[in-house]
């Protein structure tokens, strides 16, 4: 038997069937079971195997390209657990950076969609910056601008996902679906997200939705996916696949492999792809705690930075003790921002005295924009020199305040 | 008709019962419904008032100190907008500081139980730091020690309640209930939440539940109140009521005005209270993102800093950047601790081979532990010279971690 083979294996109590997978545990046999759940059968408790269906040779399965009148798709891939398999030298994950192992692990993907592939480079997401949000953003335009492409996917590490689509709202004026997605576990492990996912972006990457979004689980089972606004979206915990929550705000939409439902309003697919990835790196995120002492932000100062976040408790506060600082900072150039600790809700300078006092000094209140679209946004508006910075904060680019609060 | 005056006003739709409350704005009268509930009329659309029950007399309505078989609590009050009125000159809110005061805003309390106040200090939340909490354990410790007292309820802003209730789950090994609250909204504003998070409260406070606890709003309703463990429990909303969440575990209980129901496992009252409030100061939180460079630490080296937290993303990663600087630190005795930037969930270093190399250059991985407790625990931890701090850190001493993680 081997990876692709359909089989039917007996077992002390009871009997299942299922596509084998490549495992890298001499132990463990891994199958796909009809459901597109992953298990893996420790060889030992295995009392019979029968083969039902060899595997089809790959060349048989796809063509690459194929056209036939299929639906084109952009795919570009980031790397990301997503974009990897077990590595049976670590155990852990390692990146997948050929066309052909893509067609092997996804194969109804390729089937669905005429792929074009880009790999502009292979990283894990924590390891990304903005040169990477520029270079991605570049290399989505290209798509954005290729009539024949209905729609682009880009796999990503999951960690950084909500920094990389908020950057790509604002860099990008997007013309058609431009999905994000991701997994929290590879392909080849149990219960993975990936093969989901995938086919929910894919799906809407085919939609009139003309909006950057993240596309991934919406429950702990494996029904179907939420389409989530780039700019308001955060990775809400370190291991489950709805892992992407929207924040103030609802789903774009909810996608399954073969139907959308659309819930929010959206921009409808049009002619006018600009791109304008300026971003001025000097930019510096400071989550707020009680006791801090506000000689951080002279070290901001020192170093030059011409803009920062500050992540503030409740509906705006910090310690008044930064008063001073924030003045002096202030008066020599540098923006300072606040965003909310609590991720959800809006920040109000004017409910408490304090918060009245934090905003004379000089702090602008970002309302219910979200800590990490913030410092992405700054990064980008800063990138501008004849921009007004405080108005362009402030100004709804993308979807990144909440409509009431800026009506 | 004047504060305290139950009353029946005629409005051109309905008619509706309920207690004067000061109002400062003099074209709106503010009523408290029989349901609890606060709400504002101009005094435009009443047609008629009728006068159903004069107020009672303060000193008719309670007596300090009363005795009498009441159940004694303990309220140490620090400030915070449930210890504030509306300041008619600001328009903002001002702190209560006197038990006449209390008494006359929150007269239920005041009749059911008798109160011994206590005011060490009074502060908005976000300008509290060790200092405060240290003074607060000690005072907390002495109503602990005193045998006539069943519980004690401290009422504290909301903004840093948080970070309260997990030092002092650390410095105070407590015999009866420490019950924390707070409120959203002052109890002279419409919809306050202040009297049902006072009374739920009090009534944990009078129970049989020796932990530290944060009292508060349930539901978006004003129903019911969750009692939370104080290190599993994060504020979540700017201005919900039900800010409060448990993160990584459940609710203790269930809080009624009238009654409780306990959903996990507590410790039992008991006569042991002790106090150790060391703490050392030198300890900061870092929240990691993307393009950050490790530089930052040698800011915290300079400035002979003893202990970072990094809140990571995903299920434990920075950039791989950061190894030699993190090798740097640690080598020259700064300890370093990683949480969950994505709050829920619990970070696990083996997944990655990133995560691997980050745990080998001495990131010490905090798993379920929140930022905000992990930070005030490691500078209660290093308050104590002769301790294993990575040990220490990683011992489940007040329900920090999740017990299916440190079995």
């Amino acid at each position: 038997m081997k990876p692709g083979d359909y089989v039917s294996l007996k077992l002390t109590k009871k009997e299942i069937k299922g596509t084998i997978l490549e495992s890298y545990d001499n132990n463990v046999v891994l199958i796909k079971l009809d459901s597109g759940y992953n298990i893996g059968v420790p060889k030992i408790n295995i009392l019979e195997v029968k083969l039902i269906r060899k595997a089809k040779k790959i060349e048989e399965k796809y063509k690459l390209p194929s056209g036939n009148g299929k639906s084109k798709i952009g795919l570009i891939v980031t790397g990301g657990t997503i974009a990897s398999k077990l590595d049976s030298m670590t155990g852990g994950v390692k990146a997948l950076t050929k066309v052909e192992e893509f067609a092997k692990i996804y194969p109804k993907l390729f089937e669905e969609c005429d792929i074009k592939l880009n790999i502009p480079f292979v990283t894990m997401s924590e390891d990304m910056n903005y040169s990477h949000w520029k270079k991605l953003a570049e290399e989505v335009k290209k798509m954005l601008d290729d009539k024949s492409i209905d729609g682009v996917v880009i796999t990503h590490g999951s960690d950084t996902l909500h920094y990389t689509s908020a950057i790509l709202s604002f860099m990008l004026n997007v013309n058609k679906p431009v999905v994000l997605t991701f997994s929290q576990r590879s392909i080849d492990r149990g219960s993975s997200d990936a093969e989901l996912n995938l086919q929910c972006a894919a799906k809407f990457a085919r939609s009139n939705c003309a909006e950057v979004v993240i596309v991934g689980h919406a429950t702990t089972n494996d029904d179907y996916c939420n389409a989530l606004r780039g700019t308001k979206v955060r990775k809400m915990h370190t291991s489950k696949r709805d892992t992407f929550k929207p924040i103030n705000t609802n789903p774009i939409a909810k996608v399954w492999s073969d139907k959308i439902e659309f819930i929010s309003k959206y921009n409808i697919k049009n002619d006018l792809a600009k791109l304008d990835d300026k971003f001025n790196s000097k930019i510096a995120l400071i989550k707020f705690y009680p006791g801090q002492g506000s000689e951080i932000l002279d070290y901001y100062l020192e170093k030059k930075y011409k803009g920062i976040i500050i992540e503030m408790t409740g509906i705006g506060q910090i310690s008044s003790s930064w008063i001073p600082k924030i003045k002096k900072c202030v008066k020599s150039g540098i923006f300072i921002f606040g965003t909310a600790q609590t991720i959800n809700g809006s920040l109000n300078p004017k409910v408490y005295s304090a918060g009245r006092n934090l905003e004379k000094a000089g702090i602008i209140y970002l309302k219910d924009m979200l800590s990490e679209t913030a410092f992405v946004k700054l990064g980008w508006v800063l990138g501008h020199r004849n921009w007004n910075v405080k108005e362009k904060m402030l100004e709804n680019i993308s979807g990144e305040f909440s409509d009431f609060l800026t009506k």
